[in-house]
């Protein structure tokens, strides 16, 4: 049963497991730092299909037919799954879940969507209306490119706050709580925070008060400080976004989360040697590394109290061009090896 | 508590209330037959803001606004609000949201959304996370025409069974079970359902085996007959859709609709004099007969019992280009007066 505790954040007494994980990236990512945490890493960005995105659509299934292997469960277990990405209409989701057959709703979260998801899925796991969900989702450097922002060919020259989007996918088995797997005690769903940041090379400047704010109503509804965790995780600020993090929160709540603070974006790529700038960014960012070294270090309990915390902006094309600011969103959830 | 029956449905036992609803829709809906249900209608196709798609995100606040004013309690009683609509990366529901300030979560499942909201809302006020969720979504024929199809200007001819982007948005607030409200029993989230067919101007026929699809789950985990229901009620199949549903289940599962079907597409406008060929279409269409004459009904007892099924057709213009068929997708809630 689930408790409300403050005004935003959600208590999951049976405290759901996480008993499966997968990712599949690509050739950039199986480059870098994480690289020996990967299920699946493809050299080809087609991934053998005949565009991005259904190359996309290939990495998701892969992550999602990954996590259910290592859950030892079967597809027919699965009571529902919770997916969504940055393609126009969520096709990199939706595709991947007309193959798969699974019960399927759909979300829209921005670089949120895998916090958004495992949100989802514990809560749902908690109310006993379900026993196992997936929680998925993906980018592609390739498909998200071409549609955000320039064709590739193009070849743009990149602003030093510019990330780069993440090939990859990644899924969670979210099931009834059980012995020896990362567990999802807590979640909190995001309000969206504006600061009228309009450069959509800056992404993360657009995020972050986003998740300062998630961060803030999380500590301040469970009385805790930043040493009560071993990281808090965020999904892809960067290294721009995640320096006005630091800063917001000392300023806006008096909190120092410097010590524990660690950032997906930051961590999937060598930002020295792989020309990534401020680091990597898109669903497939947090999910990567979420669904591979987070959650590994948490089941061998190197890792003990994690608050991941995925961020999303808002925006599209359209609402660019038609001079809107960005809005940010961060969902988080509490992911325990108790 | 909820509780799983069968294979795919979940009865949620406390029963949630549907405790306010509200919608605003355009000019064209409003000389349609249910005009006088709606609780506003806009002249201004633009609703007084400077393009089509901030003329969404109006409609979608103000439906929201107006169903928690007629559920008598403040916005700061909202836990969350989940919402979407048909517009790239969703921007008619983000940008609102950015408005009102509530704990969002965003959802894809083109125009079965408000089916999919209404379901999540419901399962998570039973589950106890939540008091008070709102369920919201939008189209808009000007948004949505430019984004999918055609330029406005350009003026194409339609074909015989293609159908009517609804401008409109419909909005419920859904509770912990009260008195004298609508209640929402059981839920369903759907599978998608591909049966290859490619043609974007018949959403109707792409969409009405995944309708088959869910009804006939949920008619055998509920072992419910047609007759058992007032109304068997889908999102926006059109004349054209909802004839196939009707072959379909007979020949899939020897069950006979027709009795007790309905169409929200059909019903929005007056299908001889509004030239909308196979009817209304969108996000907004099932939205705005649901939240407006279908709630008005059941609350005043003169529909007991109304499955409501919400239709999506889970297509991009980018999948279309690259030669994909059209996966659809429906979601249903069971909604009674008892």
């Amino acid at each position: 049963m689930a408790e409300r505790i403050g005004k935003n954040t959600i208590n999951l007494q049976s405290k759901p497991s996480i008993i499966g994980y997968g990712v599949a990236v690509g050739k950039k990512e199986g480059e870098g730092p994480l690289a020996n945490w990967f299920d699946k890493i493809y050299v080809d960005e087609f991934c053998g299909e005949k565009s991005f995105e259904k190359a996309e659509t290939h990495l998701q299934k892969v992550a999602i037919q990954t996590a259910i292997k290592k859950a030892k469960i079967s597809k027919n277990d699965v009571n529902l799954c919770f997916a969504g990405d940055l393609l126009n209409q969520c096709i990199g989701s939706s595709f991947g879940m007309r193959d798969l057959k699974l019960n399927f709703a759909g979300l829209y979260g921005a670089c949120s969507t895998m916090a958004l998801s495992l949100a989802l899925s514990a809560t749902l796991v908690d109310s006993g209306a379900v026993k196992n969900v997936v929680a998925a989702t993906s980018s592609h450097f390739c498909s998200a490119e071409r549609q955000y922002r320039m064709p590739l060919e193009y070849g743009g020259q990149r602003s030093p706050a510019a990330q780069w989007t993440v090939t990859g996918a990644g899924a969670a088995v979210v099931s009834e709580s059980c012995k020896n797997t990362p567990h999802i005690e807590k979640v909190i769903f995001g309000t969206i925070r504006d600061l009228e940041i309009s450069d959509t090379n800056n992404m993360g400047a657009a995020m972050a008060p986003a998740a300062s704010l998630t961060i803030g109503h999380f500590l301040r509804d469970t009385h805790s400080i930043p040493s009560d965790f071993d990281m808090i995780l965020t999904g892809d600020l960067g290294s721009t976004g995640s320096e006005l993090l630091i800063k917001l929160l000392k300023a806006e709540y008096g909190l120092d989360i410097s010590p524990v603070h660690k950032d997906c974006g930051t961590m999937i790529y060598d930002l020295e040697k792989q020309d990534v700038h401020s680091g990597g960014s898109g669903c497939g960012c947090s999910a990567s590394v979420l669904c591979s070294y987070i959650l590994d270090k948490i089941k061998l309990g190197e890792l003990k109290k994690v608050l991941f915390v995925g961020t999303g902006a808002l925006l599209s094309p359209t609402s660019s061009l038609q001079k809107e600011s960005i809005p940010g969103i961060a969902h988080a959830v509490l992911i325990t090896n108790e």
